[in-house]
């Protein structure tokens, strides 16, 4: 479905721009008789909002949620769950002067190409204040994988060039991510990395970074071969993201250079599930956890690229509506790097995608 | 929509597993009037074949299309196009001791999972001969973007580790690609590349590699915000191939290192434009053509992953559908490396993504 | 797409429980640049609410409805229109008894058996009142099909068992439809209706009845062949209304017993249109306007039956959720006879309906 | 989705014209597991092949189908399941003179507005032969359902305007309807309607009718509120079928001439089923089966007319490509009354709801 809809089953519509009155979701689909309290969804909306470290920007939204429908007496009903967040923190004036401007790296040309109209304010509909809707719906989709003992995890394990600890490396330390303004996995890349996105933003300058995502407690099973593959949907889902550029599974781009022999998954008995347990442990997880597109019972293991927030305050040339060349210099507020706020993104996007995909896997067999 | 279908208006059903009677597929939505002939089917499949290069199986198909209907005196009628080839050329013997044996890298212990049932027969549908069935539907779409201007074009960029020649490097020479059976654009690259896969087709191992594609004449405006973004439906195209582990646009994972102040493309006038043309010309393309999930008018950049090959004649360790470990040493043709191949396939699946897209902008705006 | 979501291009997403915080609806696909105010809203919801007549219910909503996003300096964006609608008029406490009770000729048991939990309180999700967003929706696609020349307008030709003056019949008045209580396209008609609505409500009982619709404009080529027929998508959302026991096109149910050479429309000369025309006139519209699911030119004819209001005030048996027999009498406000109101609820899905083939017809050819 | 994909989870694409290569179908979302031999599929096809009465036309298709995919050793895969039919019997000469006329109550002026462009022969894509493709779904979809104790049976209950005995008609026999002809539930009945038809005939008129369709064994809750309603989407499958002018649920436009106090249908105790049974019995079932769109655990009742054959040997007016108008008499093979062939085709397509929304119904609530 092509659009503002996200879903086979666990269906989600985002609405709303940027300046417009509200923003919003509604989810339809979710089964009846989960547990959903609003509660809930504030928790990832706040971690998804900007932080009092550097890299984000200084709009201060509370971002409260209000569920219109959908919940009965602290239990889903079936029915469609709308969820509304106005839009309290406006300063459309900062943006007047890119009414008639095409600012570089942003949507604003495509956006006036595709539709002969744009709401210049803040981006519209095409600014990162969408994502806030993903988070929504995303921290219901969480609430119904808790039930299946699905979790996931994102942290930031790149950012301005700077590469994080890895999980297997001695210092790295998933605990500390939410810790951090950067959302790194250890408190001294932390500070190493804190002190580079300062130094940019006093340039008037940018950074982008690279999210990890791993997910654990997928049942073998899940994503819908041949075009619905696990793997190809939450590839949607996360270029679905403005920023995000690039995306890849287990042992990714770094898998074609490597031999047949190297890259296949080596089968071992492990120790706590056992000799003869299926689905087997392996020595690697090159897989990334997903084999055909469907999950195999090992962790799911992806990346994702973000660029470079566009909005610099450094003078540029762009275009304006007329065809002319402009100098343009951006004010208002901007993050410096969007990339430590798209970790509760990635995360909500997974987690929509994961419980699509329970919930088809219902359907593939008899009885 | 989950399954097996592909796209929204320009939509395509694909079927048939490796050893069963027939693959086939049905093209549903190409519009009317479009001329239509069995050749210019005929040609992609041709592409898709093994060649005589060293780097493919030796299955020896004829892959002979056939349209069932949706044609009618040379023109398109609107009406479904279904297209259908034999599986001619079966080996299954050779796949019999499979039967209860889960390959490494392939999707057999995770098809077995999800449906409880497999055809072990060549992978049965997770075969990479499903691909087929995309290529016969691609060259449908080609032909549709033909009258719009639109032309693709993929080429191997890196193979067995090894990086070929870019597009700003001398001796790139696209015209090459078709000559040489890695589909490698420089005839020295070739050379050298093949020398490579020969050495790990005598050592019994594969090798995977990269696919770049391009494609030129897409007018700004193409790409639905905010879920089915150009590059997001492109992303979940590549990763439907069984193969494929990672995807990135433009300047895609490299983007993530770069500031705002390097990644943002700057606007500049075109000598064959000439000033003032909407849209304008840029000095860069790390957007890889595409802002905010909307094509800009530059030109369609991206590249795609592919592991190595998962059939391997060397013995391997796996485990059976007892759970217990065994010693598996695969027999039957298989490609060393099977990114030649996934050209023509990576080109059909973007001639599919763009249909669609072509379509759907039809419907965007009043008049 | 099942669920909450109807249309394919123009989309709309209804979401709302009779007594929760707010009902509303996204609409999604809506086509950029179209003028749309919230008076045109407005007045639609206006022509639902409940009148002064004897058929409606008490129950005194203002309905005003907030536009949240999609709409900028009067145009649509092209982006989601969400639309809210608070419920300000509870009275949930009348609802307390029907908790544990399934109300004969409701959904209550069926709901219930269906997601395991139910919002008891005014019928929840299955309430009439959800028709509202419907209507909402459809005045955005009213505004849109306008810029066709495309018009829609029903009335209501049975009521009571009482059958309303035809088209055909020298006291039809259309212009009077808007002007009784009922609906009724005749002054006298509709004070003879009224007087056994009134008896009817004197005896705690309910009435059903039967609208008409026609639509006027319609280019020949509308509706998608195969499954996606006009009749059927019309079918389906007039089905869609709780009410509605059955639908029927042109001479429906009548055509079962027709000859064909009485039953196939004859094409003649129309003055107005000259010799030669394509489509042509023709004498008779027993087809309804449509020929093998896609709209000829003519005028699109079709009917639609409600069943009578299952709420009455008379006592009735019922049975409760231990699965005890139990004597019901509903008190609360309910409509005597929803048919009235049923007439723009029609129109606004006949609109839904005429706006997604308008779109769909876009991508039936090339060039 | 719009065009010729019908269905969620279970789904069938249908492909073929009349007079080309095949006619077939895939069928995408058959869980795996289920038993499947193409003897159930010839059953269906030979139910709905022309008969020997005086009703069916002459073309005699053979009609044997071969499954291309979708089933290995007898059972479904999970994959899709391609079913096709060779066009055997081909006359297309008799139809050379009809290549610039538009035959009366044909969709050969509707189908050349919208494409620009038809098949003439035999109705190309608009035939009643595209139905072949629906039973064999069906026959798949019934399987599927037999295993849930659901089965579906209908009968023609009025035909060229005689009404034949209902199900609580003394005379009513319901095993006679697949001995005669016309699938009469009698024999005198069918008897009579045959001399009508037979009179018909002679007159090279035509005749149209009624069929009726009751399903059994359905659990409450199948159905998916608010768009598609089990039968809105019935209803959608029914005029999906070109000939259908009209579908009603239970007790249908009558229910819109009857009281609340007489259309409510009553809960009873069942003997069979004991006291504090739920479902409960109800003493009527005017509702159909369906409350609130959704099954009540009653038996699924409701009807279907048909319009007479337009093709009729009578000489008729018509008009031409040019606009002009011309005589038309209609050679060839045609059915003096599809409604007994009709039969098989409503149940399959009942069938083929039926399996979506038990699949869909899995999905509802959690656990």
């Amino acid at each position: 479905m092509a659009g503002n809809i996200f879903g086979e089953l666990f269906r989600v519509v985002t609405f709303g721009e940027s300046h417009g009155p509200a923003m919003g979701c509604v989810i339809d689909g979710c089964p009846a008789g989960l547990s959903l309290t609003k509660a809930a969804i504030e928790r990832e909306l706040r971690r998804r909002r900007p932080g009092r470290g550097g890299a984000s920007s200084a709009r201060n939204e509370t971002d409260e949620p209000e569920i219109l429908s959908g919940v009965f007496e602290g239990k889903t009903l079936g029915t469609p769950i709308a969820i509304v967040v106005r839009n309290s923190d406006h300063h459309s004036g900062d943006y007047e002067d890119l009414r008639d401007l095409y600012r570089p790296g942003h949507a604003d040309l495509t956006w006036e190409a595709k539709y002969g109209i744009r709401d210049h304010r803040g981006g519209g509909r095409s600014s990162g204040r969408e994502t806030l809707c993903r988070v929504a719906a995303g921290a219901v989709a969480r609430a119904f994988l808790a039930g299946y003992g699905i979790s996931i995890r994102a942290w930031v394990s790149s950012i301005a060039g700077l590469d994080m600890p890895g999980p297997e490396a001695p210092d790295f330390d998933f605990d500390e991510t939410e810790r951090n303004a950067l959302r790194v996995p250890g408190r001294e890349a932390a500070e190493k990395a804190l002190a580079e996105i300062e130094a940019l933003k006093a340039e008037g300058d940018s950074a982008g970074g690279v999210v990890s995502c791993s997910a654990a407690g997928l049942p073998p099973g899940l994503g819908e071969p041949v075009f619905d593959k696990l793997d190809a949907r939450l590839a949607s889902a996360l270029l679905s993201l403005g920023a995000c550029k690039g995306v890849e599974f287990g042992a990714g781009f770094a898998a074609a250079r490597l031999r047949g022999s190297e890259h296949n998954d080596v089968p071992v008995f492990l120790a706590e599930a056992g000799a003869g347990a299926l689905p087997p442990g392996f020595k690697t997880n090159n897989a990334g956890g997903i084999l055909g597109g469907i999950s195999s019972g090992q962790r799911l293991e992806f990346k994702a690229a973000f660029k470079p927030t566009p909005s610099i305050s450094k003078p540029q040339q762009t275009v304006d509506r007329s065809g002319a060349l402009r100098e343009l210099i951006i004010r208002g507020r901007h993050d410096v790097c969007i990339v430590p706020r798209a970790v509760p993104v990635v995360e909500a996007m997974t987690a929509l995608v994961l419980a699509d995909f329970v919930l088809l896997q219902r359907a593939a067999r008899i009885g």
